[in-house]
């Protein structure tokens, strides 16, 4: 039962079975077709469906746990080494390096794979071949902390309550050159960008890389852990679903019928293209969001709502929870989005207007060209194995009641709902049109913002997870 | 006769030898051997000796002039299309592709181009390969020549004398994202740079990308043009010379006896590889530069100075002008200096310290990491077929009265001559140590700074050629 996923279980074992398992309520047929613009649309292609889920990047998926029985020994080892000390946002990132998401790295990134990450988007491997990786997960510190480091090879890293997390070993420490970094990745040094300045523009003038040695699996204790699926538990999953095409769709926002629209209208579509099986993989981003976004806990109550509403099928969706903090970064994030998910064994993704884009922090417009993101993608290197499915923008169609494709040729029939009408509408209690969301699942919208002081609804909720 | 090239030639023939052939002074030998990184040596690496010059990017050089027979023709169509005038900047742009240099580029850069660009700086070609391509070559335009474009789908490009320079065909307009490309190409956005503040702060507001049918070879009528060798001409030079390495010295200052230690070094070390014929391109930039730097016309004559004094060897050197503008874009620019020397017939591509920087526009220290340029040139994407040649920074070795390559071990006997210092002492008619410059060198520098008007000396000499 679709209600029994938030109950807490403190002590969850390894077995079970993580994915979002609800009964399957048949959805409302949808008549729009989704539309893929020619030239980046993977259904031009030739696409070829083969056995098996496609490979992760540099071959096979990089887990760095270090092994129960050496644990201890690690842990002693760590007590005689120098400490750096991690913001939750550096565990998120500890997280997301420690199961593979971003293999083939094998810890924080030494110089080399920074400047290749600023400059190309794409590392070089060993053969001469190229992987996706777009934004720098690096770790900072400054001149005391390096002062501290000295000679060492290897460094303990530990969590705000001094727990040690990982050992970082073959250490390399070298200049953080915020602002070009800040240009580089974001396109922009306007004051105001949230990841910057949650996470750079304090921080240490030196980076250190190496590999990391996790001590054990990072937990957050917040009930939401076992929908926290690595890329191997995940390509397990599909597995066990016989998937023959995996689409991930990425998402920080509630879902709304128009997203409900596209997950569907695309498995439609690979099911005539001649998969047997495609299951979606809903994917919401569990680390670092901004204060204005809804936090994850309350988006992960919005998204059940949606399951129990039948709005999408859980007999071929997989909810679980991407563990990346979010840059905010446009069509260099959107990258990394899509590679991440290339290693939990994916092959095709979804990517609408502007994703993980933003308003400018300083000018009234966005702050890129909302088209920028799928096409930066269908050209990325690395990412030549994947099928990326651009999407039209959904919007909500008056004559039909409900969401849909929008249609330029009769733009007076719809209606857009931005994420700042959105939140107002639910800040206000008052409902959408109908056919916007479902009633469940905009009764979580409402209650999350009616959890708010008044303060809190006019400056900082706390960053969700961690 | 050295002294005879520069004497201007206003009706040149095509079939004149344009190259550099003064007679050859034996130089001084160089006790100081040249230092490779070793994980950025192509020393290090195997290299392959083999017949014929390395091949273009893309396999073909690009020649983009219309046939003579097609000139009046294409006069005719163009006085009927819309016009848009170009900047002595874009016009340098247009010789540029025309010659081939970016290769396989075939004209300004459309969007798809123009964003392969800023976030891979390279282009995917339609067999999977990539060829390098760092800096957007692109052509902006206001909203009301936009406008005046309307439907069509060619233009003609006029000189700012309203000359018919080309015909851009099957075009496209998109926007010009300011912010975005000052940013992931400078890696910072602060104001004053030179190249941005001279052709991105009051350029129009969209960029139009297309083929180009260049009606004439660009030439400046400065004296200089015969200097000015197209890839095509440098590579039948090369042939002519028997060339089995061209190693390629990118610059825009003035030859000191560092630079010259290290060219005559590099050569060394190649005839120690096994190359027989090693020729040196010296490859003055000649398109725009900022304000306080030496002219081109003055550098022209020291660089002759340097090979009348035998400090370069005229048998084993071609040295031609570069017709691109500059960037001062560092990491990012110098990969396009050396990829356009690939498409010359280069091979081995010399690289110092800080390639392409400046001093940061606002902040007191360099812009770039001295390092970066020599690092991200190592690991670009499509320049896997240069050999890349970086070398320790020179400086005067007080203790031997000449230029050497600095000595960590020994730094107190090291006296380092910067720009600053060198334009001071050349501005107040004093002269560096001697063996730091050949005095002919430093008398055309002594010139040039006597030439300026007083306020010319504080402000702005003109932007060079064109």
């Amino acid at each position: 039962m679709a209600s029994t996923i938030f109950i807490q279980t403190p002590f969850q074992s390894k077995s079970l079975n993580k994915s979002l398992n609800t009964h399957f309520v048949p959805s409302f047929k949808l008549p729009v077709s989704l539309s893929f613009k020619p030239r980046t649309a993977a259904f031009s292609k030739r696409v070829h469906i083969r056995a098996g889920l496609i490979e992760p990047d540099g071959g096979k998926l990089v887990d760095l746990h270090v092994l129960e029985p050496e644990r201890e020994l690690k842990k002693r080892e760590a007590a005689s080494l120098p400490k750096v000390k991690l913001t939750p946002i550096d565990v998120q990132w500890v997280h997301v390096l420690s199961e593979g998401w971003a293999s083939p790295l094998t810890g924080f990134m030494r110089e080399s794979e920074f400047l290749q990450t600023l400059h190309f988007n794409s590392l070089r491997l060993d053969d001469g071949s190229f992987v996706n990786m777009s934004v720098p997960i690096v770790l900072a510190i400054d001149d005391l902390q390096k002062a501290s480091i000295g000679e060492s090879d290897r460094v303990a890293l530990l969590d705000s309550d001094d727990k040690l997390i990982a050992i970082l070993t073959d250490i390399e420490i070298y200049k953080h050159p915020k602002e070009e970094r800040i240009a580089r990745s974001w396109g922009t040094t306007a004051p105001g960008l949230p990841y910057v300045e949650e996470t750079i523009t304090n921080a240490g003038n030196w980076l250190i890389g190496g590999d990391l040695e996790v001590i054990a699996p990072i937990k957050y204790n917040d009930g939401l852990d076992r929908f926290r699926l690595s890329p191997v538990e995940l390509r397990k999953e599909f597995e066990r679903r016989n998937a023959d095409a995996v689409f991930a769709f990425q998402l920080r926002n509630p879902v709304h019928n128009g997203h409900a629209l596209l997950m569907t209208d695309t498995r439609r579509r690979l099911l005539e293209m001649g998969y047997k099986n495609p299951i979606l993989l809903l994917h919401p981003l569990g680390g670092y969001t901004k204060a204005d976004d809804v936090p994850l806990s309350w988006r992960m109550k919005q998204h059940e709502k949606v399951l129990e509403d039948g709005v999408l099928d859980p007999e071929t969706t997989v909810v679980s929870i991407f563990p990346s903090p979010m840059h905010y970064a446009g069509p260099t994030e959107v990258q990394w989005h899509a590679k991440a998910r290339i290693n939990a064994g994916a092959n095709f993704y979804i990517v609408g207007r502007d994703p993980a884009g933003m308003g400018h922090p300083v000018e009234k417009r966005d702050l890129y060209d909302a088209d920028h993101g799928k096409k930066v993608l269908s050209m990325a290197p690395g990412l030549e194995r994947l099928n990326i499915l651009p999407f039209r923008v959904a919007a909500y169609d008056k004559t039909q009641g409900k969401m849909a494709f929008f249609d330029p040729s009769r733009a007076q029939d719809f209606l857009f709902i931005s994420g700042t009408k959105m939140r107002t509408l639910a800040k206000n209690k008052e409902n959408p049109p109908a056919g916007f969301m479902c009633p469940g699942g905009w009764e979580v919208l409402v209650e999350y913002y009616a959890s708010l002081t008044p303060s809190d609804n006019d400056r900082i909720p706390q960053p969700v997870a961690a």
